[in-house]
C-alpha cells in the first residue's frame, strides 16, 4: 500500500493517524474535539443521548473555534420493543440499588435517540464524517450523506458486519475490538457476538473487504497505534486515553477509578446492552440478571447514576473504560496525550524499521 | 530497544520471531516440531495429556531429526478437588450426549497430568525452553531448570500474573490474549479473568515488567506478527495456523470445520476449564451448565470426543481454534506457512518504515 501523493479520503490526508473516539454520555465535549483537532488528531462529536438541538449547538461550538474537519457519531436505533419479560423484575433490583443514593428508577422507555432530527442536523451541517454505531444505516441514507460531502464510517465488530457495511456503501469502517470501553457497537447485542480481539479483527476484516479501517479498542499509547497501522489500519481511534484529560466531561468519581487498576468486564447492567467498564459493586451484583433491553435499562438506571455521580459514589456509576486504561495520562490537556502518542508512534515505527534491517533472516 | 550484537537469550538469537505453539491433545507431533524448526521457527512440544515416557520419546524423536533448539510445554496442576457440586448433574448430560456416538462418560477423575515425572524428564533432557501453562511454578523449580540450562517461559493472561511470574524468576513471558484458541492459560479459571485482547495485554504487561514477551492469540499471518513486534513483543507464538498443516495430528472432522467460517467462543463444556473453540452443537447445548472442574470434565468427555472423532462427527468434538482461524492455510506443509508469514512480516515492516518517512507530520 504505497502512500498516495494526492489524498483521496479524509483518512489519507490526516496530519496524525489518530481519531478521538466519540465518548457518549458526558465525557465528550466540544472543548475536547477542539483540543484534539488542534493537536493534529481527528475529533468525533458524540451525538448519542443529546437532543438534536444540542447536537447542532455543539457542532457550531466546535466550528467557532477551529476550521479543522471533524466527525459526528450517531447511534442507529434498534427496533421498538414493548417486550417486558425479564426486565420488570430488574426494575425492582434497580429500585433497591437506587435507594442507596436517594434516587428512584427512571422510566424504562424505548427511544430512537431522536434519530430523524439528528439525521437532519448532520445532513444540513455536513460534518466531514458521520460514524455510526449499533447497526448499519440503509443504502439511501448513506448515499444522501455522501452526496452532501460527508464520509460515512460504520463501526463493526465482526467480519460479517464489515461485509454488510461495505455492501451498503460505507467509505471506511471503524473496527471495534473487544478491548474497547463503553458499548459494543455490534449490529446484534448477543453474547459472544462481536467479541473479537482488535488485532485479529483487523486481519479478518482486511481479508474480506478493501475499505480503509480505523482500529478501535484498548489503544492507549503510541506503540499500540503503531501496531494497528502495521496490521493494516489507516488510523487508531482512541477513547479511554482522553477520559481523564482536562477537556473531557468525565465525572470526578469516574476519574478517580480510572487512576486505579481494577479489571474491566462487559455488562448489560447499566444500559441493557453490552458495554465495558471497570468492575464495581453494581456490576458484580447485577450483570448476571440484566436483560438485553436497550435503551430501556439505560433510562431505568439513569437517575441512580446521576445521583451517584453527584455524590461521588463510583460503586453505582457506569465506569466505562477500555482494557488498557491503566496506561492513560491523568489530569493533563488532551493535546499532551496526543503529543506523547505521536512521539511513541515514531519511536515504534523507527524501531520496526531497524528490526527489519538488522534481523539475520533473509526471506 | 536496539538489537544486541551478542545474543543473550534464546529469543534474541532466533532466526525468525516465530514460536510454534504447543497444541496439546493430539495436534502437536514431533513431526510438526521438526518441520517448523527446519523452517526457522522455534517449536514447542506439548507435554499435556502425554505420559512422561511418551514425552521422553517425543523429545528423542525431535532430536533424532534436527539439532535445532526447541521447547516443551507443561501444564501446572491445580489443587486436587473432590468437590462434586454442580458437576454430578453434568455427568448425566454427558451420558446423553455421548450415547449419540455410542460412547459412555469417562471417569471424572482429578489428575496432575504426571507432573513430577514430567519434571524429571525435562530436568534430565534439558530442552532449550520449558514453558508453563495454567499457573506459575515455584521459585525452586524455576531455579533448578535455569541451572540445568533451560529457559523458563511462563504463560500469563493478565498483568498481575506477569508480575508474579517475573518475581518468581521467569526468563520470558508468553502473553496469551483472549483471541487464543484452546485453553486459557490463566492462573485462576474464573469468568472475565484473563480475557484481555492481545495488543492491550502486550502494552499492559510491558509497562509492569521488563521481561521479553512472546505474544500469543489470534496471530495467523505475518502482518499480525509484525504488529506484535512493533507493539513490543520479541516473537509471536502461532497455534491455529499449524492445525491444518500436513504434519499436524489434527483430526479430519476438526480440519473440516477449520475450513469454514463459524464463530469461536470460550467454553468449559469439554474440559471444565475455559477454552476457545469453533462453536458447535455440544458447546451451544452445554456451555451454560458446565462446571469449573478441570481436568475432571476433560476425562468425563474424553470417550465421547474420541468416538466422535472416529466417526467424523464435528458436533461433539472440541474444535479448538483462535479467533483468526479463517486466515489459515489448509493442507500445506508447516514450512510453507512459516515462509508465507516471513514474507508478510518483511512486507509489513517495510511498509511501516515507508509510512514513517512519508507521513506529513513532523513530531
Amino acid at each position: 500500500m504505497p502512500t498516495s501523493s494526492r489524498p483521496q479520503t479524509l483518512l489519507e490526508s490526516m496530519q496524525l493517524p489518530i481519531v478521538q473516539a466519540p465518548l457518549s454520555g458526558g465525557a465528550s465535549t466540544p472543548g475536547l474535539i477542539i483540543a484534539t483537532s488542534r493537536a493534529g488528531a481527528f475529533g468525533i462529536l458524540a451525538a448519542g443521548y443529546l437532543t438534536a438541538e444540542r447536537l447542532r449547538e455543539d457542532i457550531h461550538g466546535v466550528r467557532s473555534s477551529t476550521a479543522a474537519p471533524f466527525g459526528v457519531n450517531l447511534f442507529v436505533p434498534g427496533k421498538n420493543s414493548t417486550e417486558t419479560v425479564g426486565w420488570q423484575s430488574y426494575l425492582e433490583r434497580i429500585r433497591i440499588e437506587a435507594s442507596a443514593v436517594g434516587a428512584e428508577p427512571g422510566e424504562p422507555k424505548w427511544s430512537d435517540d431522536d434519530w430523524q432530527s439528528k439525521l437532519e442536523v448532520v445532513l444540513s451541517e455536513r460534518p466531514a464524517v458521520v460514524s455510526f454505531t449499533f447497526g448499519c444505516p440503509g443504502q439511501e441514507l448513506i448515499t444522501r450523506l455522501r452526496k452532501a460531502g460527508t464520509e460515512v464510517w460504520i463501526t463493526v465488530t465482526e467480519p460479517d458486519e464489515a461485509e454488510r457495511a461495505a455492501a451498503m456503501g460505507a467509505d471506511a469502517l471503524v473496527v471495534q475490538g473487544v478491548e474497547a470501553g463503553g458499548h459494543r457497537a455490534s449490529f446484534l447485542d448477543q453474547d459472544s457476538v462481536g467479541e473479537v480481539g482488535l488485532l485479529a479483527l483487523i486481519r479478518l476484516v482486511s481479508k474480506r473487504v478493501k475499505l480503509p479501517l480505523v482500529a478501535a479498542g484498548g489503544i492507549c499509547d503510541g506503540y499500540a497505534v503503531a501496531a494497528v497501522l502495521v496490521a493494516g489500519a489507516r488510523a487508531a481511534q482512541i477513547g479511554s486515553a482522553f477520559l481523564d484529560t482536562l477537556e473531557a466531561g468525565t465525572s470526578p468519581p469516574h476519574r478517580a477509578r480510572l487512576r486505579g487498576r481494577g479489571r474491566t468486564a462487559l455488562t448489560r447492567a447499566f444500559s441493557g446492552k453490552r458495554a465495558r467498564g471497570i468492575v464495581n459493586g453494581f456490576m458484580e451484583r447485577n450483570s448476571a440478571e440484566a436483560p438485553a433491553a436497550y435503551p430501556q435499562v439505560h433510562y431505568l438506571t439513569a437517575p441512580m447514576r446521576a445521583a451517584a455521580r453527584a455524590r461521588g459514589e463510583p460503586d453505582l456509576i457506569n465506569l466505562w473504560a477500555g482494557q488498557a486504561y491503566e496506561l492513560i495520562d491523568h489530569g493533563v490537556p488532551a493535546g499532551q496525550v496526543i503529543a506523547r502518542m505521536a512521539a511513541e508512534l515514531d519511536d515504534a515505527l523507527g524501531d520496526a524499521s531497524r528490526r527489519r534491517h538488522l534481523r539475520p533472516m533473509e526471506s
